[in-house]
C-alpha cells in the first residue's frame, strides 16, 4: 500500500509533512509517496539532518503549489502539476490508495471529488467530521461542506457513508443510529429538504431514529447526522469558534485577579486533557467519504504528529477495505429504487466551494 | 403603556412571572397586563404575600395553558384561551403595545407571527438573537427559527431589521456592519439562496460587508448577520449546547484531582463573571422584529429577574418606536423594487415551526 501525501499542503509544509511521513513509514511499514517540489524535498531532508533510506518513501516531483488563498478550481484547472493535483492522480491511476493533504481545504476536497472521483455507485461524496459527544463517544456529522444544495437522495447515501464510517472505523456503535439535522424533534419540522428525506430515510434498513436538533450533535444520542453541507459547514466553523472563543472568554476573566489566576494554574492538567479531548489532531482530519481511493482532509495547521496520524487514519481506511464494505452497505441497506440512478445530474456540486 | 405578558409561561410560571411583573412595575411605572387563568394567579399572589395594588398591573382572565410539548397550531387555532393567544390579541387589537412570553417557544413565535402579525411593510418578521462577540460587543444573528426555506427578499428585509435593532435599540453601532451566512468569504460562494441575495444586498443603501462564514458570529467582524431560518435555529441551538458541554467536558476533567478542584474553586468568581457575560438572561430575550406590536419571547427557564429584563427590554421597543424606525429604515435603506410587492405569497411560513 502507498499513501499520496500533499507534502507542500499546511501550515508547516514541507518539514512536518515530511517528518510525519517518515515517523508513519517507519512505525507502520506502509509507503508514502512524498507529492511536491522534489528540489525543496531533499533540501530540507539534508538540511534537517533526515533520512528517507530503507524506508517505503518515494518522491513524486510536483513543481507546483496550491496557495492557501486559492480557489478550488486553480487546483483543478490550473495548476495541474501542483502537488495536491499530482497526489489525487496517483489515486486515480491505482499508484496510490489514499490521498491526504492539509492544504487549502476547498481545494483539496475539489481535488477528491473531481481528481480522485466518486467511488462505484457514489454520485455525491461528503465530508464527515466526528465531533466528541457528551457521552464519551462521537457523533459523526456528514456532509460539512463538500456539496451544497444536496437534495433528498444525498442525504440518503450521506446516512449509508456515516453508517460505514461509524461501523467499520470508528467502531464506536455496531447498529449506528442515524438523523437528520433539523429543527424542532417531530417528525414533519424543517424546511423542505428535511421533510421530502425524512420518509426515505424511514424506508431504508438503517437505524434512523428521527430528527436531531443543533444540540444533538453533542448529547451523544445519534451516532451520525446527516445534513446538507451549507448547514454542516456553518455548524462546522461555528463550533470550531465557539470553542477556542470560550476559553478566551474565560481566560480574560482570570486574567483580572491572582487567585484566579492561581486556580487557573492548578487546573491546567485538566484543560489540558480536556483540550485534548477536543482536539482534531488527534483523530486524523476529516475523511471525504465516497471517493475512488480514500481522502483525508487534515487541519491547515497539522503538525507532525497530525500528519503522521492523518497517514494512519488513512491507511485504516485501506486496510478495512471501506469501500468495498460501503457498497455493500449501500445494496443491502438503500431499497433498489432509492439507489442511484442514471438520470442524476452533477448540478451544484461544482459551484459547492 | 402596558405590555401583555403571558403569565403561565415559563419553567417557573405563574410565580416568577407575577414577581417579575411587580418588580417591573413598581421600577419603570409601566403597565403590565398578567394574563393567564385568574383564579391561580390571584391564590399565587395571596399566598406569596405579594400585592398588586397601587401598581399598574392588571390580570387579563385566560383559562387555558399551551404546554411546553404542544404543537404551535395548538397555540393557534385550538387553545385560543389560552394566555399566550390571549396575550397576542391584546397587541393585535392595540390595547398592549407589546407581547413577552417565556412559555413554548415555538408557539410563541406563531402567536407572533399570526396572532399578532406582521408589521406595515413587513411580508415575514424574523427572530434576532444578540451572541456576546470576541469584541465585547454583540453580533446578531437573524432569522434564527421563524422561517424556512426562505427567499432573497425575506432576507434583504431580515438585514434593514437587524441593521435597525442594533442602531435603535442595542446602540453598538451607528452604521452596522451587515453580512450574509455563507461557506468561504469570497462572493460567489455559497448555495443558491445565498448567491442570489448578494447582488440583491449590494444594490441597497446597508453597510453590506458580504458573506460572514460560521466563525464570524463571534469575532466581532460583524454588527448583523443575515440568514434563513433553518439555518440560523441549528447555529443557535448547537452554540447554546457546545457552550454548556464545554463547561460540563472542563469540570469532568476538573474533578479528576483535588489540585484541579482548588484551582477551580479559586477561579469560580472568574467562571461566575463568563457565564453573566454569556447568559441569555441578562439580555432580556430575542425579539421577533417586525411584527405589529414588539414580542420578545425569552427562556423557558427565564427567573424572576429574566421576566423583569424580558419586560423592560419590550418597553425600549415601544420608547424608541422602533415599528416607525423599521419603515423609515425599508422605505430609505432598502431600493424600491425590492420593498414588499403584493403577489408574496406566504407559502412555508406557516410549515416553518
Amino acid at each position: 500500500m502507498y499513501i499520496a501525501l500533499d507534502a507542500m499542503g499546511g501550515d508547516y509544509a514541507p518539514l512536518c509533512n515530511i517528518k510525519g511521513a517518515i515517523e508513519f513509514a517507519k512505525e507502520y511499514k506502509i509507503g508514502v509517496y512524498l507529492v511536491g517540489n522534489e528540489e525543496i524535498l531533499k533540501q530540507e531532508i539534508k538540511k534537517h539532518n533526515l533520512s528517507i533510506e530503507n524506508l517505503p518513501i518515494e518522491i513524486v516531483h510536483a513543481p507546483e503549489v496550491i496557495e492557501m488563498h486559492e480557489s478550488p478550481s486553480i487546483a483543478l484547472r490550473k495548476k495541474r502539476n501542483s502537488s495536491m493535483h499530482i497526489a489525487g492522480k496517483l489515486v486515480r491511476e491505482g499508484k496510490a490508495s489514499a490521498f491526504v493533504s492539509a492544504g487549502n481545504t476547498g481545494a483539496a476536497m475539489s481535488v477528491g471529488k473531481f481528481i480522485v472521483g466518486a467511488a462505484e455507485g457514489i454520485e455525491r461524496p461528503g465530508i464527515a467530521v466526528a465531533f466528541p459527544n457528551k457521552k464519551g463517544s462521537r457523533t459523526v456529522l456528514i456532509d460539512v461542506g463538500a456539496n451544497v444544495d444536496s437534495r433528498p437522495r444525498h442525504l440518503l447515501y450521506f446516512a449509508v457513508m456515516g453508517h460505514t464510517y461509524v461501523k467499520e472505523i470508528l467502531k464506536t456503535s455496531d447498529n449506528p443510529r442515524v438523523g437528520i439535522l433539523s429543527i424542532g424533534e417531530e417528525e414533519g419540522k424543517g424546511n423542505e429538504l428535511v421533510k421530502d428525506t425524512y420518509p426515505l430515510l424511514k424506508m431504508t434498513n438503517l437505524n434512523f431514529v428521527g430528527n436531531a436538533e443543533g444540540r444533538d450533535i453533542f448529547t451523544g444520542d445519534f451516532d451520525v447526522i446527516v445534513c446538507d453541507g451549507f448547514v454542516g459547514n456553518v455548524v462546522l466553523k461555528t463550533s470550531e469558534s465557539l470553542g477556542m472563543i470560550i476559553l478566551e472568554m474565560i481566560k480574560e476573566e482570570v486574567e483580572k485577579s491572582l487567585v484566579s489566576k492561581i486556580g487557573a494554574a492548578l487546573m491546567l492538567p485538566a484543560l489540558r486533557r480536556f483540550k485534548k479531548k477536543a482536539d482534531f489532531a488527534e483523530y486524523g482530519g476529516a475523511p471525504l467519504l465516497g471517493t475512488k481511493g480514500t481522502c483525508i482532509i487534515t487541519h491547515g495547521r497539522a503538525d507532525e504528529r497530525a500528519i503522521k496520524n492523518a497517514l494512519r487514519f488513512a491507511s485504516e481506511f485501506v486496510n478495512h477495505d471501506f469501500n468495498k464494505k460501503l457498497l455493500d452497505n449501500i445494496n443491502t441497506l438503500l431499497p433498489e429504487e432509492l439507489r442511484k440512478s442514471k438520470e442524476d445530474d452533477l448540478n451544484g456540486v461544482l459551484n459547492g466551494q
